[in-house]
């Protein structure tokens, strides 16, 4: 296991186009039965099989940074309760993103500064749909941008093989927003957490002497496409981090993202490689 | 939390027959869809929600003990490695069987002297399939015996009180063999652990440098009826252990045990009173 590097800061990987890659392209686009416009696919995917796809399939570039609302737990917390007492339970929701290297499943997480890690996601509006809430807040995350676009030549070369596809297969229609190629299917929700008071400490169950938990967090399986182009905050890293790094590592990552290889172990990871 | 006792040893509950008991019988069985007979419903459930009964729904007898195979943990392995040259891969399935005290779920688990537990199950013949495999494992761990059976209050009166049903409300068949009395469905898979060698350790993947696992090890939700009589060994304990006791508690339970309410969070618990 120490062979390899352990974590993948995600870099500019190349974009083949081989007739190899249309080719599985088509398969995996008729697998997931998807004719479907990027982040049309909306409803929720089942299964025990999860394609996931090299590292390198994948486009990343840069976009405006994203601050953290607090600058510190404190400041968080009381801002927890402040919203608590305006619209009640916070329900938050977070995606696991997959891809592969050397045969092993690995977990996109964003970092902030140079320790702390987390999932993509973030919380509901009132009254927000779970499925909806979670691609608003992957699109606010990771997507690029409609609006103050810069000229980026990842992208560039991102939509031109999505064009190309187009015009080869004419499996996605492009409506020439940006914003909305991501083209992620939100799956299996794997996990729930609960916060019962305004503290840090969350459990997998609501303890049951709990009445009124303060937050509910559901992590929930995101199946990527075989291409995606993610835009990252320029104020974080995004990180491709193997499951064997993740286990039993509670002390790096938290008791959340330290358990998702025990809550994914039931899948079978289909590796498709380049 | 520490209010009420955090495990309980499962004794001799009473055994009511109410209105209430019937028409929730009926509602139970309804919505199973099962006129099934005792075990004959045999295909896999997979639900979100999980019908959650107290303890004290539940009949416990005794039946002779079933002896460990081995001795040491070393015996172990080293048997594990005469039956990996014999039939390849040890493939074992465990059941989770859930009950419901003061709200909150607790997992049946058998205790062999004064520390070591584990989950009902066992290791599949060569071929076996799962379902089937772990519905012969949790009859031989935990029902009653067909042949020498020793008469036993408990479980006259368990079978009188399923006559009882039979003769109001017709929903069961009793076809007079006790050792098929435990109605079990079982659920979903939640958990795939893998020993990469022969040793102690298990990681709920397989690391990707290993081809030859020597061990996989399936953990299955089991949902039981309202009603089940249980015929633990004599050398065994049953004990109905909280989640909230196992988590973040691998010194006592181990690493696959004490991540099952991670497992398990993800599931609705429909809390059924007596």
């Amino acid at each position: 296991m120490q062979e390899f590097t352990r974590r993948w800061v995600v870099g500019v990987p190349e974009l083949p186009i081989s007739p190899t890659y249309l080719r599985r392209r088509r398969i995996h686009l008729h697998r997931s039965n998807s004719r479907d416009r990027s982040f049309l696919p909306v409803k929720m995917v089942t299964s025990a099989v999860v394609n996931t796809y090299p590292l390198s399939s994948y486009t990343f570039g840069t976009k405006e940074p994203k601050m953290e609302k607090d600058t510190s737990v404190a400041d968080r917390l009381a801002r927890m309760k402040v919203n608590y007492m305006k619209e009640g339970m916070r329900t938050s929701v977070e995606g696991i993103l997959l891809v592969q290297e050397h045969n092993h499943p690995h977990i996109l997480l964003l970092q902030i500064g140079n320790t702390f890690c987390k999932l993509p996601g973030g919380r509901l509006k009132p009254g927000e749909n779970e499925i909806e809430g979670l691609k608003r807040k992957l699109s606010s995350k990771l997507a690029a941008n409609s609006t103050g676009l810069q000229p980026d030549w990842q992208l560039f070369l991102h939509i031109l093989n999505c064009l190309i596809l187009v015009e080869f297969k004419r499996f996605m229609i492009f409506d020439g927003c940006p914003c909305k190629w991501l083209q992620l299917q939100i799956g299996e929700c794997v996990a729930i957490w609960w916060r019962p008071n305004f503290e840090t400490i969350m459990y997998p169950y609501c303890p049951p002497h709990i009445t009124k938990p303060k937050e509910c967090k559901k992590l929930f399986l995101v199946h990527l496409s075989e291409r995606e182009y993610f835009a990252v905050p320029k104020n974080l890293k995004l990180l491709a981090v193997p499951l064997f790094e993740l286990y039993d590592n509670v002390q790096r990552y938290g008791p959340v993202i330290s358990t998702i290889p025990q809550q994914l172990s039931r899948f079978q990871f289909n590796m498709i490689h380049a």
